[in-house]
């Protein structure tokens, strides 16, 4: 299975805080313990060429995981496009956290997909409210994270295909942290936590959600259509 | 409660078949037979200025209904966009037919709303299968369409909020005819129906399922919602 | 319209503190606001004959408001499946609070509808998470109440058609505090706020869910279905 | 992998012509190629003590299948109880074609779950309406299934988390043939096809969509919940 972790890399380039939490990049860290669990991750950021994110990486990709916030605007329209498309031929789609507003999310989502923040250093605990979902196998009730960036409602994004988590903040916000969206041929998977200046991509439960997320979003052997103009299968009436 | 019926009104101008079917114009028969059970309707076309949408219009509308085909792509970019920022902000949309493939729908969708079709003279069944939703409301248990053109599955969009009709046709395909979607604070109601050559419209229990979907789609009084950076509602510990 | 409120009505007899509160029963507080909101509305309670709910009552009930909390069990189950029946017959219910393990709600939900409970006055704030719905038309985007019971995840329902309003716990907890589910041809609102002795009901923004909720089930002209062996509408090849 | 297949065998004890088509009984053809395909399976039947599906029996099954028709009744109250108590608990169910009225089925689903139906050996084509859908997996757009019972809609059953088969019948009908249900946490698959007149489980695509529906439902790990009075989680304001 392929996994591609995309990350904007801007932060850790820019503030020595997030550098210092995420020495090898938010990208070089969730693709260590990807590794660790067995799958075949790349890496691809924004600086690249194409944003390392070439008509072959996409297509060699089973599951495409995303983390952007500052420069959405600098993603090409054209690679967001190609994304886009490779989620409806049959990719998978992890979102993480600031993702919510990157151009691939929004136009497969087709909403705004804003929502209220804060940075305060604050307490979020991560209800689990599906635990038939794959995604959440292993948790207990709740992960708990001691310091995060507030996301709250109302987020304005489709009625999810699946709720997963509900967020609860201490300030006294909650928000939909675990969302699943079927489009097309692929599955999207938008997962909240993760503000860069807090280590919770090295927090286990995190870790295996992100795990979980990536074997529910493969999808192999999709049925394939025809499309267009079509004769009928039976005989029509005079 | 003001309705507004565009229509891209090129195959009535262009196909005597059609002007013969629809001499006022598929927007014009839709216009009509609102107007005589009492809603205040406006029709806009794609050859008007703005495509007869400006922003006056669109912010008086309470409700849209989409009718386009052939020329999908000269629909400006700037005028959709616009479009789907106002169904975000609350005002109701009835794509009808051929207009899931409008550059409004696709957008809200995020997928490629393609489809299969044929042109044949062939019956369509449309089986209710939603009894509790209002747009089902004093139908029997299906409508019969004597000559309509097909549509079938698979259809690329996002599975539905709600299903609410499922379509039978004598060549052998199926298809999910009556389908609603959630966008920002606006509904969104496609409903298959509708092929130019046909006196589809004039049909009472279709105008009857366009009728009710103009009363479910309606959102007055939506909550408004606070974005971006917000303080907190609750002391933060230390 | 016609709407009966049943209560089980035992907590206002036996204790002074919920009689204070509710000097008419927790049902004549919520039939008189319906009232004066235009209402034709009934009570009835769980020590009537047939708990109030006679074969008549419930043909004539449009929409169904049901309270109860520590008598679940005295409900006869022949009246209680009689109020499935007549919900999956087009009727609308209500379910509110502690109705969440009222058995016409457990019936009709297959699942057992735990949760987690404590008393301890603390803080409920009610997010709306559906802009779109009729049932949150003139609210803002939260409701707050000073003092409530906590009703905390995981809340053992089936995945509700649409989630309407997240509650936010002082203690720590979130919930899914306003859910819909269609049955049949019946629809059903489940809204968790209402302990019996805090002043919810009078809350006029709670009044407001619970009329516009009233609103949203009502349910006329369904269409009927004919069941069981059918001759084919189409010839069948020999 | 544990599997259950439960079958009421009483049609194959009293009709010679299913005998001939299952000689093995219709639980002994599903049990076999899911053999093949690896699966630890077990059978079990209406006249066994306990229907064959003592504590232990469901204790150790992953995933139970169910195929039951004209003996619905015959299954005793407290084992139909006790199915439903373990598929809350996260035994996968699948509910084959008339176990649409078996008792676990219809108390998991809340409702009625009557159809149309009728025996007239004609075709059956099921069109796949969720490509994404691992139970999907392999397939092309659609199986055809030369004669089969037909199903008609409305099929009374609440709206389906995952509506993943649309059937099409010669007669005129369409049904909703594939489609799941969570409820506490297990999952349900009910899956249309397999009158038992007709060698339908011999269909090697009807097996695929089978042994993927026991792949998609098996659940382990599945978090646990506290339920009742619990302790805040955090300190309370005075």
């Amino acid at each position: 299975m392929n996994v591609t972790v995309w990350n904007e890399n801007r932060h850790e380039q820019l503030n020595p805080k997030v550098a210092e939490v995420y020495p090898e990049g938010i990208h070089g860290t969730i693709a260590k313990f990807l590794r660790e669990k067995g799958y075949d991750v790349k890496t691809a950021t924004l600086d690249e060429p194409e944003h390392g994110l070439t008509e072959q990486v996409l297509a060699e990709t089973d599951v495409l995981i995303w983390w952007g916030h500052k420069a959405h605007d600098e993603v090409e329209d054209e690679i967001a496009e190609k994304v886009k498309e490779r989620v409806l031929d049959g990719m998978g789609l992890i979102v993480l956290h600031s993702g919510h507003f990157s151009k691939p999310f929004t136009k497969l989502m087709g909403t705004d997909c804003d929502l209220k923040w804060r940075e305060a250093d604050e307490k979020e605990r991560i209800w689990v409210t599906d635990p038939t979902h794959p995604i959440t196998a292993g948790l207990g009730e709740y992960i708990e994270l001691e310091q995060e960036e507030m996301y709250g409602e109302h987020f304005d994004i489709p009625a999810p295909d699946e709720l997963i988590f509900i967020s609860w903040f201490e300030g006294g916000e909650v928000f939909r942290s675990g969302a699943t969206f079927k489009r097309g041929r692929g599955k999207v998977f938008y997962f909240r936590p993760g503000h860069e200046t807090y280590p919770t991509y090295y927090n286990i439960e995190i870790q295996r959600v992100i795990k979980n997320g990536v074997d529910w979003a493969i999808n192999r052997d999709t049925p394939e259509f025809t499309r267009g103009n079509v004769t009928p299968l039976e005989n029509l009436s005079e």
